[in-house]
């Protein structure tokens, strides 16, 4: 007999009554449904209660399951239904998305089965328990975050065991890296790609679109791809959208790229960092935004949409989402360790984020500002002018023939010469030109002015306050829709004089923007003294 | 001119265009419509993409909406149906819970809007960046929970936040009583209302359907509610549900426990800390179960069931859910902390988990086990016997007319004349009696054996995944499938002598539990010197 314990390798013997020929239940076929409910990014499978898999398998409603069909599969959770002209007992249904990933005909045979949990759960408990994690155990959390293998459960787990001082920096390097390795990541074969993002927060802050025209003018490759605003009133894409199609076939955009140097499109269609996408599925409405996320989110895109050169905008300000300067430094310092780990070229500027920058605030109301800057239109607005052309000039000086220095010059020039105009002209018709006349831009028909209640100096404008009046209008889903501002930090008002005007395309959307406007109207005024300083580099 | 800066109150003028007519787009009407799928405990609102409300609202999917009928109000998250036979352009579907709540004929009028999000989220918030919390901001957060305010993002954000060291004991206790707050409390107005309880873990431990009949015979009040197994093979109210029903209105209950002395029923009827049914939505999913957690849940219950002596059975061994004495000991001091604070009467025993407890595991193999132990039948385990006795005894003495030392006297004696079995025919006829016979359980019809591959001495059972086993048989759903142990740990064992026996209804069942019990048959065989050892208390 040993003298330590064995495994006892059993001897299963099967009883008479052991039916040998029992199919695994994993195999019994359904027809698939598409049924025409829209549930958003969670793969949803209707079953019917009396259905002979559903009974047999034990599943129940919200189990995860695996739906195999064609060679593809995808995962669901289950919901019961008991209405048989929604699904009957010999169907699958399928709520839209989940359908549309199968890519099948209706009717078409497909098997369901319990779900095994993804096989980095166990990586995630050690995080939930504070463990610090390495390179392979974040690929593989992120490789099942991309599968869309983690419930929400799992995922908030995930984003809230990540949160606040729990990824050392080292980690989030590792987890940039998953997130780039999880998706496609394109190759310009140049050796200079270079691109611009802002962490976000400062209404009216297109400056990309001044960006991309002026450097690609001077000849820098800068193929631009945004998001759809999620929580602010207005993405670079939902503005360019006013101007041009966004939504392009990546092919296409390559294609644009190619001749023009530039594009400003839609990322959505290119699946770079697809892991980030579902991570923001549960960041947006928990409002968490950690450092860590921060940084692994923006540099996994860039990285995996090729860039080599990145000017990082970091707006600092009272309302921004950056409040301090130590702030900023110890953000700038993960971005920038991170950045070097993964040999791309990061230049991060502190900016001023103490109030919106340009005057509009909604889709038409910002392609007007950005317009007027490229016309050089004497009403343009003199903050989102120079922020651009700082920004450009940082990326022109990534050129190795342009002296340090120089870069501002050269992008001004380009500027006032026409030529940045000329360049976004030529990708706007690329990309598909739609009518816009910046004289009469087309905005919501329904309007409310905010005036002054008392004589003084403006000495404060709540970024979230402005957004949140602009988003209650109806941008950006209402491109008209928005808040176009009077008067800036600094300026003289007197009691009655405008301090912005609203628009909405509809009644209820004006009077919820209104209602908003009434309790705050997220202008201060006071005494000149009283104007926030930021000590920022431009 | 003021010299500090003075919020604007801004005066807002309507422009001619200006509809003041608009209505408050909170207050559209639809028509409420059954929607029948079941989407387990997530409200679901149906909205056609084309209707009205939806458009105006901007509602995306997954938003989160009240709906407000005939002055009640739930809360749901909106799926967008693209197909009038669901939902037509008038009518707001609800799936079936969230149509049960509302209370209400097909067609009653109802409005929906936006959700506000929970007034608690600041505390979230606060929670998920680490910061302690007090007593007030859990009572601000598990009342949301209770209401149904939080998202399952939002759920799991304060469960992985609350997890791990991250609660004090002080905050342990805040939460606790914040979640006996929460539901109803049961005031049984009598001065000694005792229980029992189990942390958990181990398979076949149903000491609860012995202890309470043994007590209520001592003449002790022991209104004991159960749950239904959630992830084991069998709760204790499955099994009693072999014997008895168990979902009995609390009115029912109320009388029974006042003839008999105790009941032994479901406790889904009588809403006692719901916050904790919402927690574990998400902590089952997650397999959290954190001290801090663990504490709240059993002591919030017991509290509001209006328990004043509790005895906690905390199980330890290789493969229980507490695995060594300084945890289990760390845990002990935990509850008795928090029992203290809302003077609960508690004790606590740390019990020998190395292995199942009796032989069946399964409702009514455990069911049969109960009732030799009944019977004083001399097949009937005995290490069930021992311990009910032990754990009866220390409940026997919280009577002040129990000398120290002689409960397990007192119980053995209630046990071995036959009054136990007695009071346990009275609960069931009270209960309402179902067809039992203990000499002929109705097992499930198919079933395979498991046998030594070697010969030795049964040096470890595995409790997870004996349990894996009995699942996959189809326990507890199959009231008749399951795992009946043969030989127990120290017991020799020679080649091809019977480990156990698997029972199941069906033969994809059968099959399942075959596979993994020939991946891993849960037994290890060895050396009797390999038996290891714990240090309990009995």
């Amino acid at each position: 007999m040993p003298d330590v314990s064995v495994s006892s390798a059993p001897t299963v013997i099967a009883s008479p009554e052991t039916p040998t020929e029992a199919p695994p239940r994993a195999a019994q076929a359904l027809a698939v449904k598409r049924v025409a409910i829209d549930t958003w990014k969670e793969n949803v499978a209707y079953l019917h209660r009396d259905c002979a898999v559903y009974r047999a398998e034990g599943f129940q409603a919200l189990s995860k399951v695996e739906v195999r069909a064609n060679g593809r599969r995808i995962l669901a959770s289950v919901n019961v239904v008991d209405d048989a002209s929604i699904v009957s007992c010999e169907e699958l249904g399928l709520s839209e998305d989940a359908f549309a990933q199968l890519g099948l005909e209706d009717g078409h045979a497909a098997t369901i089965q319990q779900a095994e949990p993804p096989a980095s759960i166990a990586a995630l408990h050690r995080k939930i328990n504070g463990e610090r994690l390495d390179r392979e155990a974040f690929e593989r959390i992120v490789a099942d975050i991309a599968a869309h293998r983690y419930s929400k459960i799992e995922l908030t787990a995930f984003v809230v065991a990540c949160n606040r001082g729990e990824l050392d920096r080292e980690e989030v390097y590792f987890l940039t890296e998953a997130m780039v390795h999880a998706g496609r990541r394109l190759d310009w074969r140049e050796p200079l790609v270079v691109d611009k993002h802002c962490i976000g927060g400062i209404p009216g802050n297109r400056t990309s679109m001044l960006v991309v025209p002026i450097v690609a003018a001077h000849g820098l490759l800068c193929p631009k791809t945004s998001s759809r605003a999620i929580t602010s009133p207005a993405g670079t894409a939902d503005t360019m959208e006013v101007l041009a199609e966004v939504a392009l076939p990546f092919e296409r955009l390559a294609e644009i790229v190619r001749e023009h140097r530039g594009c400003l499109a839609w990322g959505g269609t290119a699946e770079l960092s697809p892991a980030d996408d579902v991570l923001i599925s549960v960041e947006r409405p928990l409002s968490l935004d950690s450092p860590g996320q921060m940084v692994a989110s923006i540099l996994s895109k860039k990285l995996a949409a090729g860039s080599t050169h990145l000017v990082l905008d970091i707006p600092i300000g009272p309302t921004a989402k950056v409040r301090s300067m130590p702030e900023a430094q110890r953000l700038r310092r993960l971005f920038e360790y991170v950045a070097d780990r993964l040999r791309l070229s990061l230049e991060v500027v502190i900016t001023d984020g103490r109030q919106p920058v340009g005057y509009g605030i909604g889709p038409v109301l910002e392609a007007r500002d950005v317009m007027r800057v490229l016309e050089n239109d004497p009403r343009a607005p003199n903050d989102l002018r120079q922020k651009a052309l700082r920004l450009a000039g940082r990326l022109i000086e990534c050129d190795p023939d342009v002296r340090g220095g120089d870069g501002f010059a050269i992008a001004r020039d380009i500027l006032d010469s026409g030529r940045a105009l000329a360049r976004m002209q030529a990708i706007i018709e690329a990309q598909g030109r739609k009518p816009f006349d910046p004289e009469h831009p087309p905005l919501g028909a329904l309007q409310f002015e905010v005036r002054a209640a008392a004589d003084g100096v403006v000495t404060g404008i709540d970024n979230l306050h402005i957004a949140r009046i602009a988003r209650l209008a109806g941008a950006p889903k209402v491109a008209g829709a928005g808040v176009d501002l009077a008067v800036k930090l600094g300026e003289p008002v007197r009691r009655g004089d405008l301090l912005y005007r609203v628009y909405a395309g509809y009644a209820a959307d004006l009077a919820f923007a209104r209602q908003a406007a009434e309790r705050d109207g997220g202008y201060q005024i006071g005494s000149a003294s009283a104007v926030p300083h930021v000590f920022v580099e431009f």
